[in-house]
């Protein structure tokens, strides 16, 4: 029969993740083989030997920085967990209630299924930090190798970052297979509503995903730039003090905030995408009972898309740790985009047999007009592919502009020239202007999968955005990881040459975590598309429910399209607040510390200890308000407006959110690699060169300041956002449903 | 019989055009009472024959801003007059092709009716420009009477604002209710088919003021802002030169700058939300059968409530000239706050008797669900009150968040404190949350209206917040003349406490003219919709067309969604470049003109002439691409991709469109009025009092000058962007229907 599970998909998607966490944890013993302290016997360490003090000073900065990371996570997971609890419950009561009477095991599992979530991905940023302060120390100590500085130094940060990595995605894909596995012993394939409420339960899980993520993208930018900021600034309030020097007690903090940021909190935004994107397919694809009728490998088939990217992601990381390893400088940022196109390039042929396989020849779905049109594997493909591609396209031209190799981050470092105000004015403009080719991309991806196969059009475009994740996700990681190992060289005063390995690959990580933002912006778009068609088919509402000719649903688009505004000025807000709190305290211990600024030899320690607090407690304290902004909009409007009013809203903060999220995104970025451009002495005035300390570059300090917040807080952040809002209103749509038979507590407009 | 045109309603509104241009007449003669030479005799210039140098000296300065603003509306009319031609035949083209045949008839009527509608709003823009530089020097004169320097220079400033507002309302009342009766001779009203398309002829008038508005909003937005910064960077470049000082050569197109864009662009930006609300509301109105057979003022009630509105404006003008005159500083703002209050008050009340005498009791509208509504005359001023009132609130919330007086401003100006990058951040933060409060009230205006009376109360919302017009209108012209005519103090080196007066009207007209902004916005978000309505209306699309459950419409909401980043890209870019341009000359100037820079006596004067050429030439070249991509964005996607996109495009931009701009203006306005905080010695670090040049005084330049192409070129202009997409697609909606069936040529989703 064609109910029954069967035995290859489980092997394929099962095996792949195993492989998967098999694979991260031998590149973990590898990283670890790197030893750090004299008491090693190991060959790696024998560098750090000759000088006794620089391999303490070393020791103890990579100490500091793992114990700050470990006292934020465990603060911020200890709110999460509280979080869970209370949230879960409401979860549990809402999904629970259908009017009449209440399904308490449909609620039990779906609240269980976002307590898993929220853990698994609680697990991978945990792991991913771990990993990240693990290994900064031992990529600087690999810098050092006098004969090769690159391969060995290159292949430790890679590899971390190939651990947190294959990891998370191994994690996810076992995770959400044995919950569908497990809740089909409760909900049975066969029968038409169970398996439907089968899915609904398991979308439990994105949403438990996606709560964290946003709790690691808010609370983590905020810290991150509060730390990133505060030192920056300390220089304008105590003279002299430049970001990375040790006497900055706010450096360690800064450091943390890196991996607390751009490790944990990247991480959970895009296993929150997985876990989303993986739910919207599911649902969607449970509501075709052509779909289903083909069978549990044909439902699953979203699943394997994941499982099979991640099995060619692994493939492509051999390329650059054994087949074609960096061997100098220039090789760093050409091997970090073999990369990105190799594993691209593999996914697009993997992906064709398995649809073949997985899927009947042809199959029936049903539309969003409430007819029925049928899709063949080639189809699927095409879906896939098309969101494939486009990720890595809009990845690239995020690179365009925001790399100082091209044309328009010059012209923002050359408006320096006349001062900080041109500055910003043409870097906002390069904002907005990035945005046009990726959001065309984005509504030529939505409009040719959403007219191929529907909604089941969009989640598999998304899932083949999100193919490549594990590649995406270990260059994200390499990058705060070599940044760090810099920080790290800088402050244990190592020579010239070791900071100058460090920063190079630093430097091709900055690239490349350009192109995993857009990577990550352009997913959570289509990822949100995807939950809107979800929400919109679960909640039952057919193409004229959700007219834009509608009192509710015009004035919902415009409430939603507000939300990411309010969103960003809060984020924004904080990371002021915060980083004047930081400048304050730096002042403070400069005042009060004798010898601090003047460097006296014997002089007291800065207290590292207070800034890394003030960061923590300015994030966790601060990540609240925005969380609870985008968690009660789609509830209050569906409790009081209804179904209809639900979708308006997304439509509206999805939209709107997309163009901010780039414009925000490369703002930011293109402002830090034009100060850059300036420090690299590029940038002349009248025919004289403009280095660091001049007025020109004075200029670019206060635009990069100025992107800190909108490139890592309220940038990614405006991620979760849009898929957040979605996955909340795809769980709560039977509840919405049931409120006033989904018209909402205030329908004013459906009586008149 | 009730067909007929009713001689009431025709007297009502005619002699309130008529009244509104006769009492602008008398303004007018007011102001030119006030002389400015020798030769005269009048009692009001004896106190510049004292000092015939200085007279000589503001005379000159005088006409170098009339010739500069000459020089500038010759060269942008010529432009806008070639594009009406271009224009007006794509229009008289597309409108008379119906796919079988050519209807000339109507193709020529639409074109007419544009070409009248774009002549209108250039003699508006004209005369508004041509009184407020006749006036500002004349305001200076009248701020040095030692007796009573308030009265008369208020007095003189706010009636010559008066003669623009009150004009403009007259005439363009006048001259649309002439077109729709002459229109009447040629399609008879009592025809339901000719009576329809009367309306769809008298919309070409809309789209001509709004065309003509975009090319004043942006040229002008580009031409003062290329200017304003320009002067303020050439301090950077040339060092010690203030922006105001009469040795900067920019200083005279910096002052020309003020009236082309805050009273050229801004009256020509408001008659077109007249021009379109009113066609909305008519396209609307003729589209429902029943509100046909309600007769001639039931159909004419939306031009009447602007005539209405018109004769209240003159009373309310009264009580600030007459009945309570400003005798001191602290009267000014008080009595501008006093107008808005009393103007919608008065609206209030008067629209009650005119809705019931011109309003059947009961009247029958087609909705968008395809079923009829009955209406009152209750229901309808219930519409126009909610419109009347949220502006009215939407100005002060905008004065809440930009005014120097509140929590807000003062902590982006206590901000500074840490530098530029922290007061841009908070600034930023400050304008994307100054949108939450009016976007609400926008969509609660919507959601109130379009429920009450379907599309129908949208326009009456809309034409109800553009019922104060010339009251708002008068006010904002009044500041720029204000601005001028301290600039002409400065130049003319009066004594300091003329200065002071004339300071002081600056700045109460600043924060009405934020008040005003706010409202341009508002209106214009709403008359958007209205538009919107108008143009489903129009194409025949019912609810289930625009679906947000479709690939298309999802994918061109997306697209919507971004026109305004786009359009904001451009205009920044445009002011940056315009304004480099600005400073390389002024430095040329300095480094070629002997004695300039010291101040020698006698040395040659600074060439204002050239600074005006390239502001000149800056925005009419730079103002093209903009208005291409505005007018070619509906047409392509309404071509391409048939009605539906239309739609989905037009809710995109809109509800993107009106947070953009929110955001953009108060964020401007707020950096203005912190670095104004500064400059008056509010803002003390540890204690210390900063002041001008302090560093935080030079933080919080770099604010305003980031801040002003966002409130005066980009913010402004992106109102245009809200209504012109949306009157394009009313004027080609006939078009785009014959395209394939209103498919559109690419209609790939249509087949599958």
């Amino acid at each position: 029969m064609t109910g029954s599970v069967d035995v290859g998909t489980s092997v394929l998607i099962l095996a792949s993740g195993v492989v998967g966490m098999i694979f991260a944890y031998i590149q973990f013993r590898m990283v670890a083989a790197v030893k750090l302290d004299e008491s090693s016997s190991s060959d790696n360490s024998f560098r750090l030997l000759a000088d006794g003090d620089a391999s303490a000073r070393m020791l103890e900065i990579y100490n500091a920085i793992r114990e700050g990371a470990d006292s934020f996570l465990f603060a911020e997971y200890k709110i999460c967990l509280i979080f869970v609890v209370l949230f879960g419950s409401v979860v549990l009561v809402l999904t629970s209630y259908v009017g009449d009477h209440w399904a308490w095991e449909q609620g039990a599992l779906t609240a269980l299924a976002f307590v898993v979530g929220s853990l698994t991905s609680i697990v991978s940023g945990y792991l991913g930090m771990k990993v990240a302060v693990f290994s900064n120390a031992r990529t600087t100590v690999m810098a050092m190798d006098p004969a090769n500085p690159w391969t060995g130094s290159f292949n430790t940060a890679f590899r971390a970052g190939g651990v947190m990595g294959f990891a998370l995605c191994g994690l996810g894909l076992v995770v959400l297979y044995a919950l569908c596995m497990a809740y089909n012993k409760v909900y049975h394939f066969d029968d038409e509503k169970q398996f439907k409420a089968l899915f609904e339960c398991v979308a439990g899980f994105g949403l438990g995903g996606s709560s964290i993520a946003l709790f690691g993208r808010v609370g983590g930018g905020i810290y991150t730039k509060a730390a990133d900021v505060g030192a920056d600034l300390a220089g304008k309030v105590v003279s002299g003090i430049p970001e990375d020097d040790p006497r900055n007690p706010a450096t360690i903090a800064d450091n943390v905030g890196d991996n607390v940021g751009d490790v944990a909190g990247m991480g959970s935004d895009l296993f929150g995408s997985f876990a989303e994107a993986s739910c919207a397919a599911l649902i969607v694809a449970s509501s075709s009972a052509g779909l289903r009728e083909a069978g549990w490998s044909a439902v699953m088939f979203p699943v394997m898309i994941s499982a099979i990217g991640l099995l060619m992601c692994i493939l492509t990381s051999f390329v650059a740790t054994n087949f074609a390893p960096v061997k100098q400088e220039s090789d760093v940022e050409k091997v970090l985009k073999v990369q990105i196109g190799v594993s691209t390039l593999l996914t697009t042929i993997a992906v064709l047999p398995v649809a073949f396989v997985a899927l009947p020849s042809s199959f029936h779905i049903d539309n969003v007009a409430g007819g029925v049109i049928s899709g063949t594997p080639i189809m699927a493909c095409a879906c896939i592919w098309s969101g494939l591609w486009a990720g890595c396209l809009i990845g690239f031209i995020t690179e365009f502009y925001t790399s100082h190799s091209y044309e328009p981050t010059r012209e923002v470092a050359q408006s320096c020239e006349t001062g900080a105000a041109t500055n910003i004015i043409y870097g906002l403009a390069l904002g907005y202007k990035s945005a046009i080719i990726p959001v065309f991309l984005l509504a030529a991806v939505v409009y040719f999968s959403f007219t191929l196969l529907d909604m089941f059009g969009v989640a598999l475009a998304a899932l083949g955005m999100l193919g490549t994740l594990a590649t995406g996700l270990t260059i994200d990681v390499y990058g705060p990881i070599c940044d760090n190992a810099g920080g790290i060289a800088e402050m244990t005063g190592l020579p010239e040459e070791v900071r100058d390995v460090t920063d190079a690959l630093d430097a091709a990580g900055n690239t490349t975590a350009a192109i995993g933002k857009g990577f990550a912006i352009g997913s959570a778009c289509l990822v949100g598309l995807a939950l809107f068609g979800a929400f919109t088919k679960r909640a039952g509402l057919e193409q004229k429910d959700v007219s834009i000719l509608s009192p509710v649903i015009f004035a919902a688009l415009l409430v939603g399209a507000l939300i990411p505004y309010w969103f960003t000025a809060m984020t924004m807000k904080s990371v002021g607040v915060a980083a004047n709190e930081m400048v304050k305290e730096v002042k403070r211990q400069f005042d009060t510390i004798p010898g601090l600024l003047t460097g006296e030899p014997g002089h007291s320690p800065p207290d590292h200890a207070r800034c890394i607090e003030i960061s923590t407690n300015a994030s966790l304290r601060e990540m609240i308000l925005p969380g609870v902004l985008v968690m009660s909009t789609p509830l209050i409007t569906g409790i009081l407006f209804g179904t209809s009013a639900v979708a308006g809203l997304l439509a509206g903060s999805i939209s709107s959110a997309v163009q901010m999220a780039i414009s925000a995104s490369n703002t930011g970025g293109a402002w830090d690699n034009a100060k850059k451009y300036v420090e690299k002495g590029c940038v002349y005035v009248d025919g004289v060169q403009m280095g660091k300390n001049s007025e020109v570059h004075k200029a670019a300090v206060v635009g990069d300041t100025v992107g800190d917040p909108l490139k890592d807080t309220s940038g990614p952040a405006l991620n979760i956002v849009m898929k957040l809002m979605a996955i909340l209103s795809v769980v709560f749509a039977d509840f919405f449903t049931v409120v006033n038979n989904g018209h909402g507590l205030i329908n004013w407009h459906q009586s008149s």
